[in-house]
């Protein structure tokens, strides 16, 4: 693995890092609602136009998961991370049909060491994602551990 | 579709719907961070010994994924189920390894009719999902949307 390039003093408050752009398809929403969340309006564009969500939609969980993957394609796998303990609030605002683009940011809102780990700070985000056309589809906050640059050199 | 076996009335305070048990395998693990979360401690379990999780671990986007799974199974799919606004709360509490088996409850908080659609009840859960050896991996609040059954006879 190559040296992770952002430590924790690299997330300050108000920095934000650019997510996506991602554009779901129809095969990856099916593919995923067969395997996690079979509900007919995730799977064929007829249960999707009958339902309220007006399409074929991705799963709550499927878009959860995409928005993972910005994250790591826009700064995790970059980082000095050492997970998350879990999400503190995801909202899905609007569906995600299939078709429409995704894109967002992440933005540091505080960040702070942890007492009992001094070599580790806890970062918290507020995340959003769009659609194409400029609606909100995500809004999900959570704290993403790091570890600190200088405890890093310390111990090199 | 045959038609819904449970809708807001049975969703009373206290109930709970049984989820799993479902055994999480190496390759799923693998072929979910490739997609979705691929940092190392969830590609290999080389990787995932030298990470504080101990092994090769389910990313945390997989377990909440694999959950969802459970609940349709348990209860959704029989379900007046209108779809949920998102997430209160996601705790990971502890990794998700290769070879673990999992299973838990969703457990019925609260429910009320909304005001906005009285035809709609709002129901409140706390999920739980614990490893063969009892510990407790996930914790989970969140509000799932169901219809009234009296008002489906009526307009039936």
């Amino acid at each position: 693995m190559s040296s992770p390039q952002l430590y924790f003093e690299d997330f300050e408050p108000g920095r934000f890092f650019e997510l996506g752009p991602k554009t779901v398809g129809t095969a990856e929403i099916i593919e995923f609602a067969r395997e996690f969340d079979p509900q007919p309006m995730h799977l064929s564009e007829e249960a999707g136009k009958a339902s309220i969500l007006g399409g074929l939609s991705a799963s709550g969980w499927h878009t959860s998961s995409m928005f993972m993957r910005m994250m790591i394609d826009s700064y995790l796998l970059a980082s000095a991370s050492e997970g998350a303990p879990g999400i503190d609030s995801m909202e899905w605002k609007k569906p995600v049909l299939a078709g429409d683009t995704l894109s967002g940011r992440s933005t540091v809102e505080t960040a702070r060491p942890m007492r009992s780990r001094p070599h580790i700070g806890i970062v918290a985000f507020r995340h959003e994602l769009q659609n194409q056309r400029g609606e909100t589809v995500l809004l999900s906050r959570n704290s993403i551990m790091f570890r600190l640059r200088a405890v890093k050199e310390d111990i090199a």
